[in-house]
């Protein structure tokens, strides 16, 4: 700290990976969320992205945008929860800039650098790979999008077994994710009875009208892993090993990629109809 | 781009060094900026960072935060900027992240990565030492904040030659930033007929009301770097080796650090009184 830059040493023989992401109030937090776990969801947000990749944090830099009316004891706060998760997952943070907004707004962005032996991307899932969730999904804006804890050790069990072929994190919801694993010219045949609709969304959609499935489907930030298994691999012993591995952690085997029926929908395998789902959180992006 | 994190293979035996800075509407530019130079300046700001630790810049990450009301055309031309400068640059933009703000608000965050041989760090200056600045200080509002050209060639010229021994870029001004690279105990005496205060900081006295070495010293954005060289070597020598590399970029001795007379201040050499200049450009930071 207090240099232009920071130094870091890369570690041999490891491929370095690199990740960016914003936290902004009224965005990705609001006044229901302590600032203690604002600060901790800016880092979260970031490791998410490094399971993702199987990757292992390691330095971290830090923007801050913050209106002239903030309170010091709220900073404070929001760099506690920062600290806390930095130590819990041995992340140092090496720099940072400090800029002001307008009053009222609050913003800042992490850049995370981690290492991975082989980082696992979002390609190479071939038609006939079984694709696999982590976790539940659906109404995360209840209080996950939050109190997610990133599956950091999840990531590198998947990204050292090269049958895991593609991988990502959910953050706008698996109807928007699933197209960026998919293979080309495919298809995505999904098991409705095996989604794992969280009891989150089951609640959410009594107040929206909208039923639990969708919540699933294309609520945001559920930050699970979404990855794509060698069919002839994605067996019982497989899910055993996870079971042994991450007894706490549920694993769905939601579908897999087939022969395109109409290229990047998903088809329901009870009814063979597609599927009404296929937009996730839309971000401000032009389409 | 596409992946969750991209994935860089830093080179071996060189150190690597990370920077973050950021550009929002109405604190680092207004309307009377271009898109293009504001994109510009956002890769300029993190170059100049890297410039003042005698670094190579290899790959960025963006994260962009924009109000719905944005054109698509004021962005592409932002891009365009962006990659101009990052293609001048030789500097891979490698991922990043987008996200909404509130309406009539911009800002964006660059964390940009490089190497260095032997970075050179603020720390490191001795009394004795005499101190250097590039170019021309003051007034950059006018223009330079966004034309400036990062010091780059510079900066690894000097980290190159261990009698640099303490570097920086000046962003807040040579009063504020003089403190970064002064020796504990010690005090700055400066020759005032040595400071080569800018034609712009001369402008805009005139409507100020301050005097243009007021500007020189207080102003921000000058991205200029400003070192500590070994009083021995601080010689006609070195200064003729630097004209005979860098012929159109001005050097200047400005003083020297003398044992202290009272901790931190700036002692005028011709009169030996204190300076009143010792507050840069202040951040939100609380003091």
């Amino acid at each position: 700290m207090g240099d232009d830059c920071a130094v870091i040493t890369p570690a041999n023989g490891l491929k370095q990976i690199i990740t960016t992401d914003t936290l902004t109030y009224g965005i990705h937090f609001d006044a229901t969320v302590s600032a203690h776990d604002a600060g901790a969801k800016l880092i979260k947000r970031n490791l998410s992205d490094i399971a993702a990749m199987g990757g292992t944090p390691s330095h971290a830099v830090l923007a801050l945008l913050c209106g002239p009316d903030i309170s010091i004891d709220w900073l404070e706060a929001f760099f506690a929860g920062i600290r806390q998760t930095c130590e819990q997952f041995t992340l140092s943070i090496v720099g940072g800039d400090i800029s002001t907004l307008p009053a009222g707004q609050f913003s800042s962005a992490l850049t995370l650098v981690g290492t991975a032996k082989k980082p696992r991307l979002r390609s190479g899932a071939n038609v006939g790979d079984a694709i696999y969730v982590t976790g539940q999904l659906g109404g995360s804006i209840l209080k996950k999008h939050y109190a997610f804890l990133p599956r950091l050790d999840e990531g590198r069990w998947l990204a050292a077994r090269p049958e895991c072929r593609a991988m990502l994190d959910i953050t706008d919801g698996i109807a928007k994710d699933l197209q960026a694993i998919m293979p080309d010219n495919s298809s995505a045949q999904l098991d409705l009875k095996n989604i794992p609709v969280s009891k989150d969304a089951e609640t959410l959609a009594t107040s929206t009208g909208k039923e639990p499935m969708e919540h699933a489907f294309c609520d945001g930030e559920d930050y699970e892993l979404l990855f794509a298994v060698d069919g002839k691999a994605a067996n019982a012993d497989f899910e055993a090993q996870w079971q042994a591995d991450f007894p706490q952690v549920k694993l769905s085997k939601i579908g897999q990629f087939i022969e395109a029926v109409d290229t990047g929908i998903y088809i329901d395998s009870s009814t063979n109809e597609p599927l009404p789902w296929i937009h996730g959180y839309r971000h401000l992006v032009p389409e």
